[in-house]
């Protein structure tokens, strides 16, 4: 099985990169190999500095960068061979089995959408997050930034999404869904949000279990969690502020330990044709090695084959 | 100077009111007076029961009660002899300087719309919340929950909003005003926000600073946060659930203290005709003490007046 990973990708790339790579590596088996995108000269670089060997790895050449302030869409277009335009041509190609970075993740959703496309059927490809359970594990949320603004129909597909990748990637059996409201009772909410829990309610893809607020994101009432990109991008910007005040302080038990993305690496994106996970732009070498290794099991489980199987593509 | 609270308000009324009644009156002056709205006997044996001197008070019978659950439009309309509708009625005939309760809070917020009415020139008046900063003293955000789908006027009058506030109830001079946001960069966010964006760049009333995002609420960027009612309201009841983890854990600190509700201890509506804080409905007597003295301050300061004047009414 074939992985590849941005090594241009993120604030102290590629160091950060190779590192946790070299880290990613030593979950996989022989059969398996790790593909590391960018400018073959500064990565060999790179692992000479740190003392590790670029042979651990297939490097794939691919000479341009995408800033991380740079306009996705513009630069993607722009700048083919990229190691985000890289990846997405191997992913395209299936010559990859999965596709992970932390670099610019406006251009890794965008390749996303436009180079390996959504799913027949599936109407907005959705990134979703992980957000900690205070008596262990943890909750899908999603939409958490690819999608601003949202219907009712796209409010549902997310939920039947994240049900999917619960069931095939956290071992959840029958995933409890809840839309993230301002109150709990039925009525309440965005226009969007009072027809989404409409069309909830009369589907028979997904558990739902009606409506939860704010306060409820920690307290395992649901497993997947639906709120438009707006909402669940500052939801989980809060977490990661919350961590780092804690973290300051020394408050981390077990429970406020999993609030650091680093444990969990990324975002993967839900409804298109291949396996991607979006890093943090500021990931530590534990958050590469977490994102490849995410990205390792959505291959291994076959994850958007899952997708397609369902949304009977 | 008098003020009025819903004493039937909040989970643990009238035990909890009468406790923080008589708390708050200890910064009262001797020409201010307390109006507790409900059952006068009702009232009466609580005050015995905890021996504190119903005399205090003054009393206005008020024989209904709008339950929690209950529909607020429907409520108001059918129960004129409620605790809530009776206390807008003193305040839109002017016998009280400032009403706040919490009871059920949408009917506090439709009182507030229909009784005493939008100021003259305010599209939605507005719920706003405090948000703890890490360096000391608080942001304003709003809306925390009145408005769920707003325009980008709206938008931008609750940074006006909302700097009339900073400036006389904060004593924030020139209050930074942001728009949060799923990015810092210009062009981000909802349709709407990328309005209001605009809006905000050319508008002479408020000290715009741009954008902000989920990570950045605790970090002193912004005095006054402007969002729609969904995401404020999801973000004010996060804040909530992590004090209530710290809580929990012991893990409370000069800062993370300030995330206790209770502190504040209400929600004043900013932009109609009369001063209106609403308090949560789990009030403990300290709540319900600070809700009161922050009803309090905003009649001293004739707070509702200084958006009239602003607003060329």
């Amino acid at each position: 099985m074939k992985i590849a990973v941005d090594a241009m990708g993120g604030n102290l790339a590629p160091d950060h990169v190779v590192i946790g790579a070299a880290q990613a590596l030593k979950s996989f088996t022989e059969a398996d190999s790790l593909v590391l995108l960018g400018d073959k000269s500064v990565i060999q670089a790179s692992c000479e500095k740190l003392q590790i060997s670029h042979q651990l790895f297939e490097l794939h050449h691919a000479p341009e960068v995408i800033g991380i302030d740079e306009h996705p869409t513009k630069a993607l277009a722009q700048k083919q061979h990229s190691s985000i335009a890289e990846g997405f041509h191997l992913l395209k190609n299936k010559e990859i089995r999965a596709f992970c970075g932390a670099g610019n993740s406006g251009a890794m959703q965008m390749g996303a959408l436009f180079s390996v496309k959504p799913i027949e059927g599936v109407i907005r490809p959705s990134l979703a997050g992980l957000v900690p359970k205070e008596d262990g594990g943890y909750a899908l949320l999603l939409d958490t930034g690819a999608n601003t603004d949202v219907r009712q129909d796209v409010l549902l597909q997310f939920g039947e999404l994240g049900s999917i990748y619960a069931a095939n990637m956290m071992g959840i059996e029958n995933p409890r869904v809840a839309l993230l409201n301002l109150g709990k009772e039925e009525g309440r909410g965005t226009l969007f949000t009072q027809a989404a829990y409409q069309l909830y309610s009369g589907s028979s893809k997904v558990n739902f279990i009606g409506n939860i607020d704010g306060s409820d994101l920690f307290n395992n009432k649901a497993d997947v969690i639906v709120c438009d990109g707006f909402t669940g991008n500052v939801a989980s910007k809060m977490i990661e502020a919350f961590y780092d005040l804690l973290k300051k302080r020394n408050f981390l038990d077990d429970f406020f330990t999993r609030f650091n993305y680093e444990a969990v690496g990324g975002s993967p994106i839900l409804g298109v044709n291949g396996n991607v996970v979006v890093g943090h732009d500021a990931s530590s070498p534990e958050a590469i090695k977490n994102m490849i290794l995410l990205a390792y099991r959505m291959a291994e489980t076959n994850f958007y084959q899952k997708i397609k199987v369902a949304f009977g593509d």
